[in-house]
């Protein structure tokens, strides 16, 4: 799994991050509720914007599903942690991705694909930073057996990627996207986030 | 169940809906792949729009996990009987209740709900028609699965209107609503829809 997310990310999350995310884990706990939700609301615009694409909409529906499962369990965390659900300012990185997307399809469906891709390898690259550094058990085990989902979710998008497009244009489309990704993701953002 | 949907909706399908759903089942099948979607998005937007409301965001949650559970059971009835998933104008029925919500906030909140919770109430009546005429016994007794959800969904839809508004304030105002509901549904729409 490791060298698939290598393979995605064009740069790895800086120990500064891990740093700041540990310091502030009831803050990175609440925003991965709101990562959770939006990941679901993604997925749900994609099935709506592409209603006759079968393979997007059968493939976004289990993604979507799962979303909402991880969305509950992190919520069932919040509340025995008595960190109460609360809105919490968005980073910068998914406006930044989305001012990528090309407006005019088909450009727009694939830039939309590889970038919930890109989100979901590093939230994978990141869950798995925190499953391997936090020191409470409990929620270190709680991030490592996300991992495995954040994996397929981005293999999925791939996937649903080469269904539609020609994966030489893929490639190469990652290759500039995730530049990009990387790029927004330098200057450690000051409030802690999962993608800052 | 049958008492407590009267109770919500001031006046029954009428036979002419019934006779045009079965004469155009793909159609509706097809709508209600649709509405099920639609169903899990309203939810996702409440939740996304309400995100302190413990409770909301709870209990809506659960009801979008059920409606994209609902809207693979559909899509998976649509491909054994190669009905392909294709786009489908939306009758005005939603857009007609959608402009009855007050724009500020709390009367915003309150409507939502409510028009949710009617929504549902109608689903779950007109689902109860097509489970009791539907010839078809797969697909009947789909509908009769559907039933018991739809029920819930729209009594989760009141529960959390009373959680946030006194009783009085929300059944007075679903008063007002219901009675807009059955008007949009007065003439049948001349293509049929779940809710048309």
């Amino acid at each position: 799994m490791a060298v698939a997310t290598v393979k995605y990310l064009q740069t790895p999350t800086s120990p500064a991050w891990i740093e700041q995310a540990i310091a502030n884990l009831d803050t990175i706990l609440l925003d991965h509720s709101h990562c959770e939700r939006k990941a679901a609301g993604v997925a749900l615009n994609l099935m709506c914007r592409y209603p006759s694409n079968t393979q997007l909409v059968y493939q976004l529906t289990a993604i979507a599903r799962e979303e909402l499962e991880h969305f509950q369990q992190v919520n069932n965390i919040l509340e025995r942690r008595n960190i109460p659900l609360a809105p919490l300012p968005a980073p910068p990185y998914a406006a930044g991705l989305k001012a990528q997307v090309r407006r005019n399809e088909p450009g727009r469906l694939l830039d939309s694909l590889l970038i919930s891709g890109l989100i979901e390898a590093r939230s994978h690259e990141r869950l798995g930073l925190l499953g391997e550094n936090v020191r409470d058990r409990e929620l270190a085990a709680f991030y490592r057996s996300l991992m495995a989902s954040e994996a397929r979710h981005y293999g999925t998008y791939w996937v649903l990627a080469t269904t539609y497009f020609p994966r030489e244009e893929v490639t190469e489309r990652l290759e500039e996207l995730a530049t990009v990704e990387s790029e927004l993701l330098a200057t450690l953002h000051p409030q802690p986030r999962i993608h800052a």
